[in-house]
């Protein structure tokens, strides 16, 4: 199995570098017929893509996506689509240096070690956050089936910066929905969203960096996504999620907090939905899951990204090629905090897992109409 | 790929049912050449068993493997190795109910609808806990393999249950691993240990149940082992974690509480370790990882099991046959927490992922001498 | 990816040795609802076993076959299925001396050196015939399904052994599918049969053996099954027939007759079938497959058995303790020919290749009613 | 599974159309460290690529590659390479008719009903011989890594053309290999050579088509390659072989006609060579395989390419959009024998195939030094 291609059926393959000529992605196992162009992917990655405001790096890429492949007379083919975006504005002048003297809280020494320093070190290579605009790629696609033909809706938005969390469980999906672009910072609720604002400025001012949370919800699930025991829909959620560079956590519905609570006050009751007739439950502790299989209601997960690695103050590193400690100062282009950018990445991988479980569940068939 | 199968050069695939005739895994990919025989299984399984103290369910089993194939005058002959565990001590009769009244937390309700009713629902089936032992087969081989070739050490110890929690921070490896199994609860610091044992008798009392959070360390890993993208170590970990029944949140070294940390705080800074001359990180925030590939340091991460779903308090549920809301009082034999048991699952889990990510590295031969 | 498990969907994992305490399968990803007992499998076993006329291996073994999971009140579960067979009559005495002086034609060799000498060497171990019938235990499930589900069905017999061939061409499907088993060469034409029943005992007689052709015929096959590129029909058909033991030659429809054949000749026109309606093939020279993808006629392919290679005539090898060229006589019990009980094991592989392909078109629903 | 990628460990991922945009492929899971420029693909599409000669159809493509990731500072970094060849002399006029009128022996009928429709039908889309370019560029890194790396090499050429058959067993590989592509047919024996090219002119002015058999020999293959039960390497021969188009039979060896020979004609004896001290096979009937495994002898193994689909005579078909019989007259630029253009595509297919092989048998390290 390449690792560099997530999904079983409807699989996302990842190609290209930071610096490269280009980044791209291959999209296997979409269904014949769905009306599909560049204008269905680059919202998604207008949402994502640097230099959008203050709070984000300068670089400045248009990140125009071209589809290359598998499209033909405006619907997919069934065949692999094959989509591109050639990178404009790469400054590489910075990273000679971290080749030799690894950036703490960066791949640069792993990298270093595991390709025997073939690796192209430019930008962060094949490590850049730039990459996750190609699982936005795949992500653009299943977003569109499964909102289509599943009417299956995934958001994610920021949760919290730092030490700022916004409380959004009594907040309805539609709310959430609506609000969650109309700022930088990608928070639902506005004066929350200031003050994360503020504070990652206040960061980048001390030559410091943030992290936070983002969490995801997903609305019209059906019950019985999900193959235990290896291939639960926590494993594969996971799987996609922890791709995402700067992720260090997640979690499912009540999650840590959950731990510590005691069963009658964790389970969820099942309970009959007046409206529709359905079983629903009456509370959502279990994030949507029971049993690694989905329960009909909304998936609910956070997810954890540490602050960014790259940061202004003096650090210590090794440098390689004597194997002396030595003082690092990092330069270049970088996001003091990630996580307004992560949302659009957050909703592309829980879309990909997702329709790939559909598939597993037959839902979708292989020709669309 | 079977959903029931984890790993893709080292696999271990589960089968059997809770109350069906056996439980059994197959383990495919194993070297040639490595002395093994049920001595080597058992007493991981042991350590997992039921019956053991007051604070686990009352079922007795032996849990006696037997090795039925892959095995030839006492060491591994390359073809897959069956071992298997028959059931002795299963007690169906209280499972008819939770067929068509599913049990809030529990997996009843998701199966039904996923497996049209076809499902073995008694002892909970595929989704109990049980199962676990299986994993635990795997886990033993992949265990003793990694400490005998590449002196790679895993333990998992019970980090907290309900509020109560182990400051493990400045304990050593070699001292939470000599402590770890001396007690009932499997938390190495003995007087929390004793607070742990008399939290969960006092919720067991109350009909009730905890949850908890597990911490592993691995110690010994190699720089290197990850596959960027989409086989990060920490994908193929969380893939593998999340298959544990129970388990809703999992972080890799400061985790979620790094998010709200400040990039300075948070970065581990490079350095040269005096005794032997390598670079290590003076911190461990990242648990060992850095662009999803091993930086050398021990892997640190933490498991949230959810409190055990099965409590004596009624609760509500809905009748599937007649779709009336319904009140529901869950007997049998349960576990009023589920973590004391669980550190030799993680460790399989462990092991069974870090073993699978050093074939991909090439660090083990298809032949051990 | 586990090499002794065939499948992506419908999946088939062996274990097990020949003359060790088992073998057996798990039968991962059969939906739920099927009606399964042992007596759906014993029938399939049963044509393939040993010891049942004078053309055969005198091992006596009932292989009766068990199911130890995956099934609950006379129907699958959904989860895994796992049979197994325990061996009864297996005779090791004559296989130390092939563990030094590997046997010509045989895999005695190739697995010394592969497994560092560490295989279990009795009877061949996991390179015996005898493990067909772990394939025949997945075989026999699949082949249920397409009939009952899907109107499929398969039918292997014997074309020729040695240099007697049979004439099949104008012989309907029904025909041959009710002759086949009546005599035990397992060729549909009374009068060939004879003479290849006197081909095999004349050569065993002088201590030979011989080798054949098995055709299979696939009837009911909707259009569109293949994943092309790498997963087309043919690829997937192959690499399943290539596992059986001693298959060295396959070709689909004209297969390398048709490759000295013109174009004009070997193209199937299509026409209307005037008593359904439906496109089909004048003549099916492709067999059944167009571009890698299933065109509704039958798939028709041959498969080419090289003669047993343990005949009783002295050979020449090479003793792997000192290297010296050696002479060898090989003693056992053993096939004069494969060929009569390999189209249980063709058609084995053939349902479950065909079945998985018919998951990958989502045909199959997860839980069958 | 992706079904557009070949291998496991090291893989080829296909995508593109005929006449679309271009044709590409991604390479993944190619160690760091090999000296890789375009200048080491485009001999081997140079060898496949149109318009080399009279018997070769006249569509003019330079097939020139880019490589646009994966590669940094002349070497490979361990990340995807991602290769292209744009589209530049396609003529789609002549398809229209073909999307309603299905070309017998061609997948326009087959893709429709699977794809819908939706298919790129121009210039047979993914179905065309064209994509055969893509694996070639898998196929030129994994012929480079096995021959510089291991000293493997692996040639084909073509062993017959319709009714005319070169003997090529008492040819040395060294001659075959010198002499193969000395002329257009590429047949070795230039006298065979001619009468193959006039066979072919022949065919071509009668409007008809020939097809052919390439034999392929690999020398250098240590002993131990492949992974019975179900990845042995025939089963993973025969899949990637079973990808390129037209290809309809396949046999290892003696394969067909070894199923009539004796098992004491068929059996090769084991015998130390003289000048290395090695064990070797006296001959090699086994193709170079025994129970799965390579035995260290060359392998062999033979192609059967039925005769091209695409004449010019007058043919029968059905009108897909009343369903009435029609006749059909196919037009446009087309190969009156793809053999001569596949010896680069088999020995791609065969070199991607053994390359992965090496890789599980962990003979290739991540970095190449």
């Amino acid at each position: 199995m390449p690792s560099n291609t997530l999904g079983i059926h409807f699989t996302v393959s990842s190609f290209g570098e930071s610096h490269g000529k280009c980044i791209g992605a291959i999209i296997d196992g979409c269904p014949a017929g769905l009306h599909l162009s560049e204008a269905d992917v680059q919202p998604l990655l207008d949402l994502r893509k640097p230099g959008q405001s203050i709070i984000t790096t300068q670089r400045k890429e248009t990140d125009t996506v071209e589809i290359l492949s598998g499209v033909f007379k405006g619907f997919t083919t069934g065949a692999p689509i094959c989509m591109i975006i050639w990178n404009k504005d790469s400054d590489s002048r910075s990273y000679d240096e971290f080749q030799s003297k690894p950036r703490p809280g960066h791949a640069d020494y792993t990298a270093y070690v595991k390709y025997g320093g073939f690796n192209d070190f430019r930008g962060s290579g094949r490590f850049s956050g730039r990459l996750t605009a190609t699982i936005a790629m795949g992500g653009a696609v299943a977003l569109k089936i499964l909102k289509n033909y599943l009417n299956i809706e995934i958001i994610s938005f920021t949760k919290s910066i730092g030490d700022i969390t916004m409380d959004s469980e009594d907040i309805s999906f539609d709310t959430l929905s609506k609000n969650r672009y109309l700022n930088d910072v990608r928070c639902p609720d506005p004066n929350t969203a200031l003050r994360m604002k503020d504070s990652i400025l206040s960061a980048r001012r001390e030559g410091d960096s943030l992290g936070g949370i983002i969490e995801c919800l997903v609305r019209g699930v059906p019950v019985g996504l999900g193959e235990p025991i290896f291939e639960s829909i926590e494993s594969e959620l996971s799987k996609g999620i922890f791709s995402i560079p700067a992720v260090k956590g997640l979690e499912f519905g009540s999650g840590f907090r959950g731990s510590s609570m005691k069963g009658s006050e964790n389970n969820d009751s099942f309970v009959i939905d007046k409206s529709t007739g359905h079983i629903i439950t009456e509370t959502n502790k279990s994030g949507g899951i029971l049993g690694g299989i989905t329960d009909g209601m909304p998936l609910v997960f956070r997810v954890a990204f540490k602050p960014a690695a790259s940061i202004a103050r003096p650090q210590k590193t090794v440098n390689l090629k004597d194997m002396s400690e030595s003082p690092l100062i990092v330069t270049g282009r970088h996001d003091p905090c990630v996580v307004p950018r992560a949302p659009p990445v957050v909703d592309s991988i829980a879309a990909i897992v997702v329709l790939d479980s559909c598939f597993k569940s037959n839902l979708i068939p292989r020709v669309i109409k």
